[in-house]
C-alpha cells in the first residue's frame, strides 16, 4: 500500500514488550487456548520470552495455565493458556428496529450473561432504548458480579465512528443521536458505536465464516440492508466511518422512490419489505411468519425458484455490483438473506459469479450464509470493545 | 481497524534506521526540498539523527544541500535539502486503448524523459506493446544516460497485482497477458503493473487533488469506465488486487448489454461510446472531435444541460453509487469527465449530494476533475514503482 508520509514511531523496549503482550492476548482471546511453543511459532518470539509474558500474565490473573483433558498422545501433554473470561469483560449492544439485545462478554469471546427485550412505542425512542441500556446492564453486571470496561452497540445507520454519534438510523427513526455521547457519559467506559453490519463483518472475520480471509462483504439484510467489509485483512470504515451503505446503491432507476433520496435503491429491492412483497405477504407481516413462509417454500424448489425470480435477480444484480466494486473473495448473507431457499441461494451464487467479471478474475467469489446467526453483531460489538481494552488488561 | 492476529515484529536498531531513512526519502520524494529542521519536526526525530541520516544520503548522492535562493528573511537562510533525481529513476508505462506511453521518472518525480506511439492494428497487440516497450526504453535511457531500477505499467484492465498478470483488458481485447513476467524477463527489474484508475488515485492522492484528503476515489472514464480507491490514507486494492470496477455496476437493468456479461453497467452509460451518442456522434467519432464538440457545447451552458441531461443522469447515479458505498469524501473525476462542460459538472455535484445518504452525513462529499489531468496515470506508475526502490536508494 502506497502511505503518506507520517511520523515514523521509534519502538522503546518497553512498548515492544508491551505489545507483544497485547499481541499473545489478542492471539488467546480470538483463538482460544494455546500452548507456549505453539504461541511462541505464531508469533515469531522465543520460549524464553513467551516464558515471561504468560508468567506476568498469570500473575495478573489474565490467563491461566492447566493441563489439557488426557489424549492419546505419549508422554506428558503440553499446558494450555487459557485467557480467563473475567480478566476483561465488555458489554456489546445490538440495536435492530424491533428489539435490542445487550451482553456481558467475557475475555476469549464468551457471552457471561445476555439480555433482550422488544420495541414497541416510546420504547424506541432513543431517551428509551438509552435508559432502558443503561439500567439492564446494571442489573446484568450485578448478577454476574463484573464490571464492564468498555462497550460496543451495533447500530443499523450511519454513525460517526469518533464519537459515535448517530447521524441517521432510518428505520428506527432515529436522527443525529449523540448515543456514544450519552451512554459514555452514565457508563463512564469507552463506548464504541458502529454500524451493524460492519460489526457483522467484524464478527465473522475473526470467528465466523470469514476466519483467515482477507478480503469479505459482510450483508445484512433486515428492514434495512446493509454491507461491512474486511479489506486486506482488516475492517474498512473509511476516515469518517461510512463506508458500506450498500442498501443504497441504486440498481432499478425506475423502482420505487426510498426514503433516502433515490430511487430503487437495492434495500428497497431485497429488504424486509420486499421480500414480503415477493412472498405475497403484506409488508407488515411479523418475522415469525415470514420465516415460516420460507420455511414451507424451502420444501418446494421449484416453487420457491419461480415465486422468488424477480426477487433472486435484485438480490443478484446487487451482488454483482458489490464484487465489482468491492473485489470481495468471499461475501456473507446475514439475516433474512440466510433463510431463503437453498435453491434460490445456489441460483443467486451461480449467477453472481457468472455475470461478475471480478468474480471471473478471482476464480470465483463464494456467496455464503453467515455462521454466527443472531449472535454476529453482539459478537462484533465485543470485538470493537475488546480492540480498546486489550493492552490494558 | 481490527487487525488479525500476526507476528509481531521485533523492532532492531538497524532496521530502525533503515526505517528512518526510508522515511525521510519518501518524504522528500513526495514533498519536495525541505530544511532540516522542517525534516525533524515531521518525522519527530530529534536534529541530530536527522543531520546523520542527510549526511548519509549526501555521501551517497541522494541528495544534495542547497543554499535557498536568497529571499526576504534576515539572517544566513537555512540549508535545503533536496532529492537528486538521477539518484533513482524508474519507468512509467501508461497504456492505454488508444496510445502508449513511457516515462523515465527521477527521484522526486520529475519526468526527465517521455515517448509516446498511437496503437494501431498489429501495434496493439500484446507482444508488439512489450517490444516497443522496451525498445523504446532502452533509447530514452540510453538518451539520457540513466539505467531504471523499477516499472510501473498501467493498465486499463483487471491486473493481478502479485505477478502483474492481466486478466482481462476488454478494450485493449487483451486477455491473460503475463505483462509483469514478460516486461520483467527483458528489463530484469520489479515491475508493478497495477489498474490505471488505481494508478490515477496513487497519483492524484500523492501529487495532485487528493494531496491530504485520506478517502477518495478516482474515477477514470475514457473508452472503459474504473474507480481508483483510496480508503484511510492507502491505495486499496484488496487482496486479490480487484478492487474498484465500478465500470461494472450494473445502474440499468435495461439498458445495452455489456461485454462482461451483465447488461447497462456504468461504462455502456458514461463511457467514451455513451457520451458520442449522448452528443449525437457516432461511437467511432475521434478523440479530437468529441473534445471540439464539448468546448462548443461549453460556451452554452442551457444547450449543454438539455442535450447531456439523460447522460448526467447516469453519471448522478453511477457517483450516488460509488459514495453510498465507499463513504469518499473527495470524488476526482478523470479523462473525458474533466471536459464535460462545467454546469452539467455543478449539476451532476449538487444532484449527488443532495441525493446521497452518506454525502449528506459526510457533510457532502467534494467532487472536482483531475489536477494532473494526462500524466496522472504515468505519474502513478512511477509513484507505485518508488515505492518498492526507496529503501535501497
Ligand atoms: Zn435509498
Ligand atoms: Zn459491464
Amino acid at each position: 500500500m502506497i502511505k503518506p508520509v507520517t511520523s515514523t514511531p521509534v519502538a522503546r523496549p518497553d512498548e515492544v514488550r508491551r505489545h507483544n503482550r497485547t499481541t499473545l492476548l489478542r492471539l488467546l482471546h480470538v483463538g482460544g487456548p494455546s500452548t507456549r511453543a505453539t504461541l511462541a511459532t505464531q508469533l515469531g518470539l522465543n520460549r524464553s520470552t513467551i516464558k515471561t509474558l504468560v508468567d506476568g500474565l498469570a500473575e495478573a490473573g489474565v490467563v491461566e495455565e492447566k493441563v489439557p483433558r488426557p489424549g492419546r498422545g505419549a508422554g506428558r501433554p503440553s499446558l494450555l493458556v487459557l485467557p480467563q473470561p473475567h480478566a476483561a469483560v465488555v458489554l456489546a449492544v445490538d440495536l435492530q428496529v424491533e428489539h435490542v439485545a445487550i451482553a456481558l462478554v467475557g475475555l476469549g469471546g464468551q457471552i457471561l450473561g445476555r439480555n433482550s427485550w422488544n420495541l414497541r412505542g416510546r420504547m424506541g425512542q432513543p431517551e428509551e432504548v438509552i435508559t432502558h441500556v443503561i439500567e439492564s446492564t446494571a442489573i446484568l453486571a450485578g448478577d454476574l458480579d463484573v464490571t464492564p470496561v468498555a462497550a460496543g452497540v451495533s447500530v443499523p445507520g450511519v454513525v460517526r465512528r469518533a464519537d459515535g454519534h448517530v447521524h441517521e438510523a432510518p428505520n428506527l427513526r432515529w436522527t443525529d443521536v449523540a448515543l456514544g455521547e450519552r451512554l459514555g457519559g452514565v457508563l463512564q467506559i469507552p463506548i464504541l458505536v458502529g454500524n451493524d453490519a460492519e460489526f457483522g463483518a467484524v464478527a465473522e472475520h475473526l470467528r465466523g465464516a470469514a476466519r483467515g480471509a482477507s478480503d469479505v462483504v459482510y450483508i445484512s439484510a433486515d428492514v434495512g440492508v446493509g454491507g461491512g467489509v474486511i479489506a486486506e485483512g482488516s475492517a474498512l470504515r473509511g476516515g469518517s466511518g461510512y463506508v458500506g451503505e450498500i442498501g443504497h446503491m441504486v440498481i432499478r432507476p425506475d423502482g420505487r422512490p426510498c426514503y433516502c433520496g433515490s430511487s430503487g435503491c437495492w434495500e428497497t429491492e431485497v429488504g424486509e419489505a420486499a421480500l414480503c412483497r415477493a412472498l405475497g405477504l403484506a409488508e407488515d407481516t411479523p418475522r415469525g411468519a415470514i420465516l415460516f413462509e420460507l420455511r414451507e417454500l424451502g420444501r418446494a424448489p421449484e416453487t420457491a425458484m419461480t415465486r422468488l425470480a424477480e426477487f433472486a435477480e435484485w438480490l443478484t444484480l446487487g451482488l454483482i455490483n458489490v464484487v465489482n466494486l468491492l473485489g470481495p473473495q468471499l461475501v456473507i448473507l446475514g439475516d433474512l438473506l440466510t433463510v431463503l431457499p437453498e435453491a434460490v441461494l445456489r441460483h443467486v451464487g451461480a449467477e453472481v459469479r457468472r455475470r461478475s467479471l471480478v468474480s471471473r478474475a478471482v476464480g470465483g467469489t463464494r456467496i455464503v450464509s453467515s455462521a454466527l446467526g443472531a449472535d454476529g453483531k453482539l459478537l462484533g460489538a465485543a470485538e470493537v470493545a475488546f480492540e480498546v481494552v486489550l493492552d490494558s488488561v
